[in-house]
Parts: structure tokens; sequence; C-alpha cells
């Protein structure tokens, strides 16, 4: 068999757990790791690998695995498909989501190649599980509940707050959608934590959800990756109402979303060029193995 | 918008509900029914529908949802597939899946149409979800749980046994894909319950699972078309252990059999020729709609 040539992209926390995921692949072969730092200071798990400062010393490479932050996604993604590689991202801002799939479709179709965007928990596997409980009571409402877990962007929020040495908000599901924020700062020397503890609330991230904010002496000491999702729908499937579906998970979130990445990896090179969203592939299509064992095993 | 031309062939259970969920999809349209005895003493809800003996008595049909006895869905789904009409049905004897799967392919793709084959809830949405958790953590055991819920593959078995009026099997999760039967046994006259209950007992259906048999006066009161699943893998992303995946639901079950094969029969129309179980359609086929709408909306 021959095995899929993968180069990562981006050797941060997404980064380090994607290669263990290549490594725990059948099917695949780290060829190259890409870091801005190229070789110089380099972690020792990487000593047997080719590390480099841009794809294109690489070669042989059939899809990058992008662990790059979001906003460098389209980016790198157009370069990697300028040179007839396929890409995976995890791009995670919902809003432009549709807007980057249509800019690298375009891309991906110049290329021949396929980019599969926002690959991860949520947006990723979640999406496809929303869209199978819509597609099973299509009247009905589906509830999204995230956590316990850190949620990064909220953190970052209180971080850029004047008097902030560090700081972790943790995302603590209520149920329906909603919940509550559990702020942890460590405070610089000569600020006052009941300022910045108004200063949180009041940020546009927080204002809209119940919100604590602590004061302790280490963030670092409460850092945990694990996280959870509780996924509901009720409706109706034809005309028949109260039609009950639950999707729950506690995970490593790095973790998942790096072995979402390296499924959606192998999925690419299955599909016709262009870009996808998770919910457009075939859920088989990121399996190793025989067509005809898997359905035999699985449906 | 065109709407979508379906058949229904069978009208049992599953084409009653059918037949609502495709009256409930926004993009469809049924024209017609196939009954084997026509229109003869036709239920007061098909006078609006053209009923037939034959589907070669329809005109325009695009897709047949195949609402028959599964072990008459290969010769219905190659007679449709053979007049230019893609089918869709819910063949549940797991074993024989893939047979199914490489015979309709052959004549799906002679005929330059699609076949959906397996397409109900197991097999079906839960083959989907199956793969999925296996995708996210491709080392580790994954349990389905059925019930509680009616099986009826194991009432048919009880029935055939002397003695019995009427039964009814009742399937109750015990975990770990274990199963306990409640069997309920309507006697005939003159007949002896405990050598009906030892029979049940020593029944191939029953003989591996723990199995309580009782004698009610009435099969037909006890009757509820409820079911449920519970499935629950726990397993490995990468090398990182002990991410823990949970899918529920508590459903009608025929209704929710029906909403499937009404789904599928709308992603029957997006795929190449070649017959598809559930796990090789995008989920985001089932549902109607602009792509862009529901990405942005469910991604």
């Amino acid at each position: 068999m021959n095995t899929i040539k993968v180069a990562i992209v981006g050797y941060g926390n997404i980064g380090r757990y994607a290669l263990q995921a290549v490594e725990a692949a059948p099917d695949m072969e780290c060829v190259g790791i890409v870091r801005r730092s190229g070789a110089e200071n380099c972690p020792a798990e990487l000593a047997a690998y080719k590390v480099v400062k841009s794809i294109e010393e690489l070669d042989g490479v059939e899809v990058a695995i992008l662990a790059t932050p979001t906003r460098r996604v389209e980016e790198y993604a157009k370069q990697c498909l300028a040179l007839g590689i396929n890409t995976v991202d995890s791009f995670d801002i919902h809003t432009q989501i549709v807007p980057l799939r249509r800019s690298l479709d375009a891309a991906a179709k110049q290329a021949g190649r396929v980019a599969v965007i926002s690959a991860g928990w949520d947006p990723g596997s979640d999406s496809i599980v929303r869209t199978l409980m819509e597609s099973l009571a299509p009247k009905g409402v589906t509830y999204t509940n995230f956590g316990p877990g850190r949620s990064m962007g909220h953190s970052v929020a209180v971080r850029a707050i004047e008097g902030v040495a560090d700081a972790l908000s943790v995302t603590i599901p209520l149920g329906t959608g909603i919940h509550r924020r559990m702020v942890y700062v460590e405070v610089k020397p000569g600020y006052d934590f009941d300022k910045i503890a108004a200063a949180v609330k009041a940020d546009p991230y927080f204002v809209n959800d119940e919100t604590h904010v602590q004061q302790v002496p280490s963030v670092d000491a409460l850092n945990d990756v694990g996280h959870g999702v509780n996924l509901v729908r009720k409706g109706v499937s034809g005309t028949t109402h109260n039609q009950l579906f639950e999707f729950n998970m506690k995970i490593n979130n790095p973790a998942l979303t790096a072995q979402v990445l390296v499924n959606v990896a192998r999925a690419s090179l299955r599909q016709q060029p262009g870009a996808y969203t998770m919910v457009e592939l075939p859920v088989i299509d990121m399996l190793p193995g025989d067509r005809e064992e898997l359905i035999a095993h699985l449906v």
C-alpha cells in the first residue's frame, strides 16, 4: 500500500498532536514539518523528521495539515494549493466559513486539488451530528452546549485587559445553549482586582453571559485541555413529534482536533477538486481500510 | 423550484409514514403509490393520489421509496432501476448488506441511476454515528445498545412457536451491547404456557440472551412503536486515551425510518450512478435548501 504523504504546517499545540495522529495512522507518513524557525531549537521528537521554514523545501507532499493560527489559514492554503498540495485546516471563525470556502474552492479548482476547511470538533464533527439530527427531525430546535472546558477566545479577551498577567476563561454548560463563564485571573502587581473584574464583565465577550471572575495566584496551575459537548435536538420526523436526539462527548480538545485533521487529510484524496466543509464529505472517506470491510463492520 | 417526484412502493406501516414525510418535505411531491391490491380498499388518506399495482403505471417518477418487506427489496429495486428510477430502501439484514450493494451497484450503473440501500436508523443514521465515532477515536470499542422497544425479528420467531396466538418481544438495553428480551405471549386455547416459554428460551433468537416470558391476555394492548438507542465509544485519538463519545435517541421507530428514506431519496439525486450505503453519502445532501445557507447555519 502506498502511504499518504503528509506535511504538518505549524508546530504549536495542534501541530504536536497532529504528528502523533499521523504516526498512529496505518496509511500515512509525515514527510516533514514546517516551522517559522525551521530546524532551530527543534524539540527532541522531531529529530527523525525534516524540519523546514517553507513547504516548498519538502518533496512529494500530498496533503498539508495547516496547524496554524486560524487567521493565517487562507494565505497558507492558497500557497499549498498553488503548489499542487491538498490542504486541511481547522478554521473556526463561524461567520467567515462560507467566504473562506468560496475563496479556497476557486483556488482548489484552479489547481485541481482539494481543500477541507473548518475541520475540528466544532466546527467539524459536531457539524456532522447537527446536520444529521436536522435531517432526522427537520422541524425542531437544536442546542449545542459546550464544556466544561476552556475557551481560547474568551481567555485572550481577558488577557488584553490592563493589569492582567494571565487569564483563563472556562465555559460551563447551563443547557439550551446558555453558558456560564468562570474567569480566573492572575493580577499584575499594583493593579486592582475589582476594577479588572468589572472590565471583564463589561467586555463584549462576556456582557451577555453569567460571568464569575476570581483572582488566582497561578493560572498555569489550572490548565487542562479537556473539553465537552452536549448536543440535543427535539423535533418532528414527518408529522410525528417528540423525537429526541442527543450527542455527548468528553475529550482532550487538541488531540481530537488533530485526529479530525488527519481524518480529513485522508478524505481529501478521495474528493473531486474544490473546497469542502466536513458535512460535504462522506463519513466513510475519513477511515483507512477496505470499503466493503468497513461497510460490513460499521453499517 | 422543481419538486422531486417520488413514488412509494408498498403501503404498510413504513409506507404510511413515508407518505407523511414526503408531504411534509418542502421540495417533494408524491406522484403515486404502488400497492399489491392497487386502488381496491384504499385507505381514505390516499383519495388524492394515484394508486396502482405496478410502478410502470406511474409517469415521471424520479425516486421510488421501497417500503416493502426487506427480502423483496432487491427484486423491486432492480425493476425500478431498469425503468430509470432511483431507489431507496431500508434493507436490514446486516450480513447481506455488502452483497446487496454489489448487486444493485451493477444494476444502478448500467441504468445510470442511484440506489441508496439500508437507509433507516440502524442500519442507517446509527451507521453514520458509528463511523464518525470510529474516525474520532480509531482505537477503542463501540457498543450499540438498543431499546427499550420491540424487535420485529424476535416477535416473529415467537409467533412461529406452536400454540402462540400472538407475541411481542421487547429489547431492553443492559449496556455494553448486552440485551434482555421481555417476551409477551398470547396463548391459544388448549396449549400449555410453560411449554411455550421453554420453547422460546431454547430458540436460537433467544438462547444467548437473558429472556423472560410472560403470558398476557392481549398482545395488542402492549403495542407501542417507540424505540431507543444508546451508542457509546471510548477510545484513542492519536495517542491520547479515554476519549468518550455517546449518542442517544428516543424515537417513534417507523416515523424515523420513513424520514430517513425521504432524506436519502433527496440525496440520491445528488450522487453519481451506483449503489450507496448512508455512510457513503455526504450528510448535507440529505437536507433541502441552499448549500451555503445550510453551511452558514449548521457547520
